[in-house]
């Protein structure tokens, strides 16, 4: 009863996990060869643009993997992209049958490769372990489908709802495992925001910075209406590690986006809306630049800009057990706020547990 | 193995909360009587004044109870309060062993009912389930050594940490069974404490309402420094419920006083500190009143007051997933606030758990 599918699934899904931070906007993915009840063959996908999990579950294969059962988290593609398609050297290898967890979520190519499989005579079973599967590429799945970054709102926190002291005193709220586990989401995710009020007062760098890890950090943007950000600041100084995009509107003067321009970061000019950056444009253009995700990280203006714009897809809290209190404290979320109560962006699929003492709360819209 | 002291203690825990809610100031106790490993007693605490659990014990027994252990949450007393000591009816009983949670936390006489039953030759064994009768019994160990009540503040929030809506709307923010679940903390505690500014504003009836449950209303404290409390007000015009206490300072006017005192409220006058009433009098107040406990229900300058007074002992937090927003929204915790986070009062054994889709946290001070 162990070594069923689930089981090779299970550990198909966690070998995809390595891909984590390299992959986008690719998929994660993995994949198993099993011959008589042995696993005979593994493989994930490894970064963007190279060898599918397929491809490498067959390279790392020992012996013939001839009438072999294949798990894949994802279904196999079809079509020439970087790479050959998977589900011709599935066919070529003589593999008889394949365990899919989830079929593509692109609607252009969706079924194809299973129906491929099916027309060549392979046993083809899908949805096993699909809810994991789907989590594990919920980046993926939002990207594919609307081209525009999944959004992770994130914030830590006092019990009481602050994000620093009356005095403005900030670090850190939280404690050392909620911050490495934010660093591990700047990991996950293609690109990075605050806003320019941020980068005024706290002067942050946004890298991913992880002991002994391999990481990447993701690429910085910037909401910057009028491009008042100094040429001296961390996020343009820090151009060798991560891209920086300074996104300001049609009102920044042109001196401002040249001066920006001259050393190297990018400059994105955003139609005003309301006087500020339209994050619906921005969504787009975010997407055309392959950024399949966007960790928000604050403060509490461009928090509720993107909740009223209906952007945010996740949400993640951090809550520090302790109590600021003080009427002026900032709050995770503010601008004008909702009105009435029956009006509140409510969260599904709550998941919470703890980091030490501190409470992690995620849930999505 | 199942049948072991931690089983027959973890039942008489069990049985001792029958009591919650009726027996304040005195403790939750919960007593079994144990021969040849079959349950032939078994009794708890019900109410304030009446027999103890271990009394209750010996009237089930529908057997002779002589050589028989006996478990009992808390170390059984050996003085003439309200009722004869239960120490001596042990002992004339001819219990063999006894099995004690914890000892009596009243420095006074703790030891000394374990030591008489010693001394009269009975085997005894001390600490079983120790912490979760602790637990059990936080009001009766703060109250006991401290004469003054154990303080829990209780907020129902926003993930975003607001308890309104910037328009005012709080009705209802957290889930149906937060908020039965705050109606049990209201049948837990003796006294439930909210600013004048909430009577004003909300006009709340702060009682008890548990369906289908014997359950009782804690008295109302409101803190209202000039007496501006109106008479129509709903906790001054449920007197019948529960009793109300309005805690007026010496810059209140005579009358106000006297109109309130005439409805058969009480009213403490309390010393002026900075201008408002003087909480740790208060505490001292409500101990000498036999209140035990105190929920907290805020506002937020409320609240502030006593966290800076240090006053709370638990803090319980009812989190909804939902995002308001707001600059201007009102937020559980308010007044000045701390200035830096080294400063900051930080929780200890949090605990946290899902009421449906909220998040409860709760921790102590």
């Amino acid at each position: 009863m162990k070594f069923n599918d689930e089981y090779f699934m299970e550990k198909a899904l966690e070998l995809s996990k390595n891909g984590i931070g390299f992959t986008n906007p690719n998929p994660l993915v993995g994949a198993l060869i099993v011959k008589n009840g042995d696993i005979i063959g593994a493989g994930y996908h490894k970064q963007y643009g190279k060898e599918h999990a397929e491809i490498n579950a067959f390279n790392s294969a020992k012996e013939n993997v001839e009438g072999s059962t294949m798990y894949i988290t994802l279904e196999p593609c079809s079509h020439h992209g970087k790479t050959p398609p998977c589900v011709n050297e599935i066919i070529k290898r003589g593999i008889k049958r394949v365990v899919i967890a989830m079929e593509d979520p692109n609607p252009l190519v969706s079924g194809r490769g299973i129906n491929l499989l099916l027309e060549n005579g392979i046993d083809v079973k899908v949805g096993v372990k699909k809810e994991k599967a789907e989590k594990i590429n919920e980046i993926f799945i939002k990207y594919i489908k609307n081209n525009r970054p999944f959004c992770i709102l994130k914030a830590g926190m006092s019990l009481d709802g602050k994000i620093a002291t009356y005095t403005g005193d900030s670090k850190w709220i939280t404690n050392i495992d909620s911050r490495m586990y934010s660093h591990k989401l700047r990991h996950r995710v293609s690109g990075i925001t605050v806003g320019i009020n941020t980068v005024l007062k706290d002067n942050p760098t946004l890298n991913t910075r992880i002991k002994n890890e391999k990481c990447k950090s993701p690429i910085r943007i910037i909401l910057d209406s009028h491009g008042r950000i100094p040429i001296e600041s961390n996020v343009l100084n820090t151009l060798d590690i991560a891209e920086t995009i300074v996104v300001v509107t049609e009102d920044a003067r042109k001196e401002n986006i040249k001066k920006i321009r001259s050393i190297g970061a990018e400059v994105i000019i955003s139609p005003l809306k309301q006087g500020k950056v339209d994050l619906n444009f921005l969504m787009n253009e975010l997407g055309k630049r392959k950024i399949d995700s966007l960790l928000i990280e604050g403060g509490g203006e461009v928090n509720f800009s993107f909740l009223k714009e209906g952007l945010v897809d996740k949400v993640i809290f951090f809550i520090a057990p302790k109590l600021i209190g003080g009427v002026s404290s900032k709050t995770p979320v503010e601008g004008k706020g909702v009105g009435l109560l029956k009006n509140t962006p409510q969260l599904k699929n709550i998941n919470t547990f703890k980091l030490g003492e501190d409470v992690v709360i995620e849930g999505y819209l």
